[in-house]
Parts: structure tokens; sequence; C-alpha cells
């Protein structure tokens, strides 16, 4: 976690070397990793996806190169001084207040631009947007298991035990997950879960208690907050990380930013990835295993697991078994069709078999 | 609330009708309201839309029919014994499990027939989903505000204070709010808002504190525990309910659902709806008077507007004004647009001015 006078310090030097440059006659410019599919590279030391060497320059040697770094020099401004005041707003915040700027120019024209431009500064900077104060529009996840955190406010301190001081609901982590302090816990594992349905069937049968287990409810598609909070409980409080998904392409993308970050925030994959998270099913082999109730794969759930095929991120012995499979059984199937076999089949039987299988129980 | 033990027998005396029938040598049937839009009716001695008189028989008197009713009556067998063990299950757990009873025909061919069947239930016998332990996919809203609650857990009660006990999240409520009393509060009214970035300006901003305002979160269209929360809010602590969204035709319709009910639930009108729940905007008025940055209506969003000036719920006389004001000026725009006048705005200016406005202050 960056520091607010790190993060503002940041900011601050990179409007200085726009200045140094017109100073020293030169066009002023700024030098960006090109963010292609084509320009990720893994990382071997941290075991992440990130950018490779190709750059791309932003230059004012034209006008709508110029106005770019002009709309950076307003954006760098409200930042610092949002930073200085211990303030906070979110990227659509930022899209409209540049309406109030006096002028006109650097006003953004559409919310896609201020939220590239504010990437870009995370990108020039290495601060994240949460550094910068910049909140994001999903709520991240809900946690819930034998886990005390200490949650600092603008209201003030707050400790929190996961499971003892929250409804059946869980503890709602706030948007800047770094807020958060982890006291004491007894968490033997931590099971990333897509659906509420399966969370809340989890927690229903007390998965948690019984085995140790913080629950992190996904929420399909992971925000930001949800990938921090799931890196920091992996290296933090060093426990494994698994992924409880559907059997489908999607779903494998749901594990895929988890596990590696995704092509548009690679730069931000040492800070939200976990690539030791492993991927607990529903696997194409445990449709055939189980026999799950099953629907037909879609053209466009062919396509995507064909694109995943060709993804680097995917191209490990395990998956390329499984999406192989799928694409041979030609069927997908739901977390929740486990309960075909009744309601306790996935605490009792399924979920135990698999993660002892990972090597995770 | 209905409790477990009411909830199964209405289940129960619904099956034993059926075996009545059968005994008396008739034909069972079960008799339903019609679900459209021309059946429903507002209600004056409650303020809702609920059905009018018109209804439709299911009858065994086809195979269609007859399996129906079969698969109503395994449907009513599990959620018996589900109540009977203080358990509960999601819509789609219900789908998967029929494909462990024993006999082939009473299995659900789709997710949509079993659905629609436990809405059956729910209209027939006058009971909710809830209270049945159906719980949703979708989970409901977070709650922040000056609010001592006592939420029913497996795991033993808990006392939660929505502002000294929670994180910046807010305390997140759960699928069924009826496991949650009121205990103790200093509310003067709530704000249910529509977009989780307005919902952190707000609680940011310290507007729940300054005004002894519960925040709501809806979270878009909301679920039925969010419509039941704020509907409890109201009725018991006796505090208006203002609705805080996007100025067009979609967010009417989250403020519609709130405040009316919705035409495919009309059943549970009494006891989702909140028809003294008032709109704060952001009106059309409003991008009129305070200048709002805005988009131009699509044709969807002016399709929606008219098909709106034609809903029974939504005609009245300020409604069609400003829906004809909106047409007329042919724009909409969002709440965050607020923050083009900076970001205390809303909280300063704004909504003090139009709670002022509509009596609420």
């Amino acid at each position: 976690m960056t520091t607010e006078s790190d993060a503002r310090d940041e900011l601050i030097d990179l409007a200085a070397d726009f200045y140094d440059q017109f100073a020293d006659g030169e066009i002023p410019e700024m030098t960006l990793p090109t963010r292609t599919k084509s320009n990720i590279e893994y990382d071997t030391e941290s075991g992440v996806w990130t950018y490779g060497d190709r750059t791309s320059t932003r230059s004012a040697n034209s006008v709508r190169g110029a106005r770019k770094l002009l709309k950076a020099a307003y954006t760098i401004e409200f930042l610092a001084e949002q930073l200085d005041e211990d303030r906070s707003s979110t990227l659509r915040e930022l899209y409209y207040l540049s309406e109030s700027w006096d002028n006109d120019e650097a006003q953004f024209s559409s919310q896609d631009e201020s939220n590239d431009l504010v990437e870009d500064l995370e990108i020039v900077t290495g601060v994240t947007r949460e550094d910068f104060h910049m909140r994001p529009e999903e709520s991240g996840a809900t946690l819930m298991g034998p886990l005390l955190i200490r949650e600092q406010t603008r209201r003030g301190e707050r400790e929190i035990h996961c499971q003892e001081d929250v409804g059946a609901g869980g503890y709602q982590i706030p948007n800047n997950p770094d807020m958060i302090e982890f006291l004491d816990d007894d968490i033997d594992f931590a099971l990333a879960v897509e659906t509420g349905g399966m969370r809340d069937r989890l927690v229903e049968n007390g998965f948690d208690e019984e085995y140790n287990c913080l629950v992190i409810h996904l929420k399909g598609q992971p925000a930001r907050a949800t990938r921090r909070i799931t890196k920091r409980v992996h290296d933090e409080l060093d426990v494994p990380i698994a992924v409880f998904a559907d059997g489908d392409p999607w779903s494998y993308r749901i594990y895929g930013s988890v596990a590696y970050g995704s092509i548009k925030s690679a730069h931000l994959s040492k800070y939200l990835a976990t690539p030791e998270a492993q991927f607990v099913g529903i696997q194409p082999e445990d449709i055939v295993e189980y026999d799950l109730p099953s629907d037909p794969l879609s053209d466009s759930d062919v396509n995507a697991l064909e694109s995943e095929l060709e993804d680097p991120r995917f191209q490990t012995d395990y998956w390329e078994e499984q999406i192989e499979l799928q694409l041979d059984i030609g069927k997908k199937s739901e977390q929740q069709s486990l309960a075909s076999r009744g309601l306790d089949f996935v605490t009792d039987t399924y979920l135990p078999e698999r993660l002892d299988a990972m090597g995770v129980l």
C-alpha cells in the first residue's frame, strides 16, 4: 500500500516532468507500455502476466496529443487536491467534475476517455487507482469465516470478526480493501465462490465453521477490491486459495482474473493476481464423473473455449485437458447443479473430495 | 411475517385440497388470479396495485395440467420438509433438486417452470417465498444509518448498529430481511439510492450522520429483500422514504418497483411495496433547473417513457408532467452528474433543497 503522500508525490513528479520538458525546450511526452495481448509476458519471478517491453508515446506534438497531456495535468491537480483533503471520488464523478474545470479543452468528452487516463496515470506512476482515492462503482466481496479484521474508516476504527460480528450476509469489504488490517485468524484455506446461491449454501451448511474456511463471495466477475482482498488473504495469511465457479468458459475467465490478472490491467497483476489460486470446479471432468445436470454448449461457449485454448494464461496441461474434454462432451454445468444429489452433497462430498485431491485439505 | 409452521400448514392445506378433490371424485384443480397488465387494480385501502378479480384455473383434466399438479405436490413435499428441518434453498437448487425425485414426470424441464410454480404457490397460499425458506440468488441491500438491529442467524442472535458496528461498506441485510428486528433508531428519513457511486458519496460526506438518514443501497433494480426492508423501515419506524435514482425511464421503473410493486409480483405488493415512497430525482425538471450534464434520449428511452405514460402506476399529475417534460427536452442525466457542480453539491445543496421541497426535511 502506497501512502497518500507517496501517491501525491508520484503524481506531482509526473506533472513536474512535463514542466521540465517544456523548460528544456522539448515537446512534453509520456511513455506507456503497449497494452495489447501480444505485449503481455509471463513474469517468472512473480508468477503473473505483466506488460512486455514494447511502449507507446503520448506526445504534445499534435493538438490531439497536447490536449491529452492538458487533461492529464488537470486530473493530476484534482487528484493531488483530493489526496490533500483525504477525500475520494468515483471514476464517473471525475468525468462529470471535469465540466467544472475552467479550461474547456481540459474537459473529458466521454467517460471512456477519463477512465483510460486514470489507467494511464496508474501505469506511469506505479500507484494504484485506489491509492489515488478513486473508488470503483461496484461493491466488492463479502467475507464469512474465522477472521478478525480492523477497518480504518473516516468514522474511526472498527474491529469486526467475520463470523461473530456479522449477520448471515457476512462482512462487506470496503471499496479500498487496503483500509483493512488482518488482526487474527483461524483460516486453513479460502474459497472464492462465484454465485450468491452457492455462497449462501456454504454458509447455511456451516462449511466455513467446519473447515476453518474463509468464504469470499466473488459475485460473478470479481471487482478489483475482491481480487485484491483475495490476494492479501493468500499472501498475508499464507493460506491456499481455491476458486469455486460454474463449469463454463465464462467462469474459467473468472478464475483467470483471480489467478492471472487481465490484459487490460496487467500493470496491476502484482497487486491483484493470485497465481497460486487453484480451480476447484465445476470441472468438465466433474460433469462426467458426478453425472451432473448440464446444458449443451452454445456457439458462443464453443468460441470462448477455443479462444481460451489460444490464451497464454490457459496454456497448461490441466486447462488444455479440461477444455478439450468439454469441447468433446459439448456440455456445461452450473455449480448449483450439485443440488441434484441433495442440498448437502456439495459440502459433505464434492468439496471435501475435490479439496483433498487438490492438496488443500 | 408468517411463522414456519403457518407456512407449512398453508402448503399442506393446498395438497389436502387436491386429495379431497380426488376423494370426492372431482378433477383436482388450482385457481389463480390472471397475471396480466389488464388484471391489475389499484387497491385504495392499501394504496398498492394488486391483481383484479379475473382468474385462471390449473386443472388435471389434461396430461399437461395433471403433470403441473404433480410437480406442485412434489414441491410442496420438499418445501414442507425444508421447513420442518429449518433449512433453506435457492430457486435454482429446487430446479436441480427435482432431478433426484423418484418420479420422472415430476421433474422440472426448465428453471422457468420451477420459478413459476413457486410463484403460483405464493399466490395460492398467501405465503411469501421467503417464508417457504426459498432464498433469492441476488443479495439484498446494504444499510448505513442510525439503526440498531438484531438479526436471527443459525449461529445465534447478532446485535448490530448500522453505523457503529460496520465498516464503510455498511450492514449487509440477509436474504430474508424478516430475520431482522429493529431495536432502536434515530432515523428521520430513509434515502434509497440507486448507484454504488452515489451511495458511497453520501456515506463519505457523512450525510447519514448529519441528517439522521438511513442510506439504503438499491444496487440498480432492487432485489425483493431490498424492497421488503424498505417497506419495513417505513411501516415500523414510521419514517418517510425517498428514492434517489438516475433521471431516465429505467430509473423511474426502479422507483416504481419500490413504490408500486411489479405486475409479475402484484400478489406481493402488500408485502413489498411502499406506496408512500417519494421520488427525489434526478427529475427531468432538475436537468433543466440545475443545468446538469446530460445525454440525448435514445429510441428505447423514448419508447420506455411513452410506455410509462400508458402505465396505470405512473398516471399521476407529477409523473405525467415530468415525463412530458423529458420527452420535450430529449435529455437524461445520471445522479452522479451532480458532481459537475463539485463533490459536495449533492449533499450541501441538491438533496437539502429537494427533500425540503418534498416535505421530508
